[in-house]
């Protein structure tokens, strides 16, 4: 038996999010869909952590274990002749016994993009967040930067959250102003449910000048997520990698 | 009465290319339906040119008449409200009497995007073509350098045109590698009928070694299009830009 970790790219935008659900399409169910029409075996996948409905992913990873004598290389050309057209494998490694692409998983790094200017856009739809208004980016960063650092997200954290511990390790946020995009890039040791579209949601709050910077410093300590401001929508959001 | 100057985006995807027919979704329907719920009156739209099906626009520009008291600004909202998701207005303005966005175009970008990797992409499946196979980018470049100039693109004309002039001034052809997308950027007073996909395929086997790069001259010469290679797919194609 072999274990392997597969990195995987997807469109979100027709999946009801990562974790398998009866009667939903979801990206979990149509990997373990193709695997099992390449092995005629049930095998269960184990994902870094569920993306949200409508989120996407660049580099989601996700691990299982099979018996069956195939290359990596074979895994990942059976697995893309099998998956859906807006799910993609990119590689298929073979890691230790015992990895778990859950458990192992030591640091992820999502990014947010938001495009803004005035008109709606055919390309970005479903790609990124469009904001007409205009944002103030330098408010923005200095807002962000009062969030990094190791802290209890509890003001960020959605509804209906199973986490105990509420600290996370925020070692980079950056905003980053390319054209008419804006991307909010995180990277943290773990994030809570939904923590990046509230954090993205409150610093658009910021760039509107509907809060100031140093507001981010008392919804922190508020731990309470009333506090914080709006949920940004799914469609922006992309996990771009999974570090082990 | 007053003439407008319309700026437009689309995903091409969904479309049987710009030009209106019965029986299939096009973005030129599509623009003369919004067009008459705002006005209650049927205006024809003129495009700069067709796009094939499933070609896309970051910039395609059509022009249309209307006696109708509205700020450009209005048109550009009221057509963003009733059109559908992957088409979008960028800009309206009001240009001179007489204007005609295909007589009064005095030239055009496009942009082919190709996505070179092993594996296909769910983000890009749309978007670019997908070659897995290595390039000589350096080769596409030398190629390219022979077409530039003004030329009969016969060779690269595809099939069915009715234009009798096939003389362009390919001002522009250039190779761009950015990590695993390579774009080819082309710029020319006119551009014959599906040259650019013909353009990109021949290109594309000088990058493959099927052919050598000094081989381009030999195809301009020939003034067929037998000579010449491969239409590369549609989806990878992008109208950018029209100047008038």
């Amino acid at each position: 038996m072999a274990t392997y970790k597969l990195t995987l790219e997807y469109d979100g935008t027709a999946y009801a999010g990562w974790q398998r659900q009866p009667d939903q399409p979801t990206v979990q169910a149509a990997i373990e869909t193709a695997l099992r029409c390449i092995t005629q075996t049930e095998i269960p996948v184990i994902g870094s952590g569920r993306t949200d409905s409508g989120v996407h992913a660049l580099g989601q990873v996700a691990s299982f274990h099979s018996d069956r004598a195939m290359t990596t290389d074979e895994w990942t050309r059976a697995l893309n002749a099998l998956l859906p057209p807006d799910i993609s494998a990119l590689s298929t490694e073979e890691v230790a016994d015992g990895f778990n692409a859950r458990r192992w998983a030591v640091g992820k790094l999502y990014e947010y993009r938001i495009l803004n200017r005035r008109t709606r856009s055919a390309h970005e739809r479903q790609r990124a967040w469009h904001l007409w208004g205009g944002l103030h980016v330098e408010d923005m960063r200095e807002g962000a930067a009062l969030l990094t650092g190791r802290h209890d997200f509890s003001s960020f954290e959605g509804p209906q959250s199973d986490a105990e511990n509420k600290v996370c390790d925020l070692r980079c946020l950056a905003v980053i102003q390319c054209g008419d995009i804006i991307s909010v890039r995180l990277e943290a040791d773990r994030f809570l449910k939904q923590m990046v579209r509230a954090i993205v949601g409150t610093l658009v709050e910021v760039g509107q000048g509907k809060r100031l910077p140093r507001d981010m410093k008392t919804i922190l300590e508020a731990k309470d997520r009333r506090a914080a401001g709006y949920t940004a929508p799914p469609h922006g959001l992309y996990l771009v990698q999974v570090d082990y």
